[in-house]
Parts: structure tokens; C-alpha cells; sequence
């Protein structure tokens, strides 16, 4: 794992939250990108060390949409920086989690993405997201 | 906001989560104390860039234990290190914000620390964490 890629964020309203994290805390909007392979708006804000990704459901299909619905605006998942993800994966699977995608999908910029079941880590939903082949 | 401090994580037992922590995703123990002001014990993760910080209530009083008894095991809460706690306390107060923490409190490694009120984070709690009088 190399450090924490970003802290993704439940949110119905990208417009409403910025000024929040721009206005308030005083943070950097860095890009926004709509991930359709997710069902999502993605607005990436520069928190220093780690990105706060603040994520806007398309539609009310989706992970993104249903977390909304059941728990409310929120932290949704964390995300790791990794490399070589598919042998990542396997390393996991092979030490018993429960991964929600086996093989890596398109993420937001470019990243592949993988996310284990929150059930193998003590409720938080973890990311693995990476970047080797856009950076 | 000098970029993220920590990521909460309440947990039931920071016994039963080490070996995700430490065996499955390979991250290293960094030191568990007990913050009796918030009715807490906890272990700091070196996350690389940000620390994990698992939360294991003391009792069933306290705002962990109730989070798990609401919410089940997750992400607790994001802080943010600052210097200078109440000025900044105070400057958001002046934006609006809703703070949880008027004055500092202390928290886990003698740090100073505030939460604003989830409703003015857009559903995420977050937290101030000042530790220029510790380093």
C-alpha cells in the first residue's frame, strides 16, 4: 500500500457542497469528471496530503445512490495507492477477503479501482486505486 | 487546514481488527493509549501519508459506542491538523459553522482537538486536531 489516495465522499449536491470545502475550509477544487462506469459526478478537492473526493450520483442507480438513500451524505470509502493491482487483488483474496471486484474497473482519472467488502474490513469500504498507467 | 491528521474508525475491538491492519494490508502499529476524555482506547495505524486511528469504546457511554450502536463498525470522523486551535475554532463559528467543540478538548498524544457538527460538514464529521504543543 503507498499511503491513502483519497477519502471518497457520499454527496447529493456537488454545487452545494463546495463552497463548504472552498469557501470554509478554504481548499483547492482540483478537477471535476463524471465516471459513468460508477454512476457518478466526481469533484476532487486538494486536502494537502490526501484528496477529498466528493461524489454526486448520476442517477438513483448505483453504490453511490443506494449509500445516500440508507445512511445519508457521508464518508463513503477510503482509497489506497497501489501498484499492480490485479496482483493486489489476488494477494487479498488469497489472505481471505472478500473482494467486491475481482478483476480492477475504470475509476475517476483514468485510475483502476478495485474496493474489498466492507464485511472483511471491519466496516470501512476500501479502495485499492491505481494510477501507474496515467501518470 | 495543514492537510489530514487522521481517519477515525470506530471499532468494537482493536484486538479483533489488528490482524486486518497489520497482517492483511501489511501496515505497521504505531502505539495504543487509552483517552479517557473521550471514553475511548486507540490505536494509531501509520496509514503512510495519514495515520489510522482505531476507536474502541470503553464503555457504552460516549460518542464511538453510540456511532457503533447506531451505525455498526466505520469510518468515524476525518481530522484535519491545524496550529493555532481556537482562533480557528472561532473563524469558522464566524462562517457559520456549527461546532460540537467551542474550546479544545484533549485528545489521543496530548493533541488539542474540536469537532464541528456533522450537519455543517455535509455529513461528515470532522475534526481540528492542533498538536503544536506536543511536537
Amino acid at each position: 500500500m503507498n499511503g491513502i489516495d483519497h477519502i471518497g465522499i457520499a454527496v447529493k449536491s456537488i454545487d452545494e457542497t463546495l463552497p463548504f470545502y472552498e469557501n470554509v475550509l478554504g481548499l483547492k477544487l482540483l478537477k471535476i469528471e463524471e465516471v459513468h462506469s460508477q454512476n457518478v459526478k466526481v469533484a476532487f478537492i486538494d486536502g494537502g496530503n490526501v484528496k477529498l473526493e466528493l461524489l454526486e450520483p448520476l442517477t438513483d442507480e448505483g453504490g453511490v445512490a443506494k449509500f445516500i438513500a440508507k445512511k445519508g451524505e457521508g464518508i463513503h470509502h477510503v482509497a489506497f495507492g497501489v501498484k499492480g493491482i490485479q496482483e493486489r487483488i489476488d494477494e487479498l483474496k488469497e489472505k481471505g477477503i472478500n473482494m467486491i471486484d475481482h478483476k480492477p474497473k475504470p475509476g475517476a482519472g483514468g485510475a483502476q479501482v478495485a474496493f474489498m467488502h466492507p464485511k472483511s474490513g471491519h466496516g470501512v469500504l476500501y479502495e485499492l486505486c491505481d494510477k501507474e498507467k496515467t501518470e
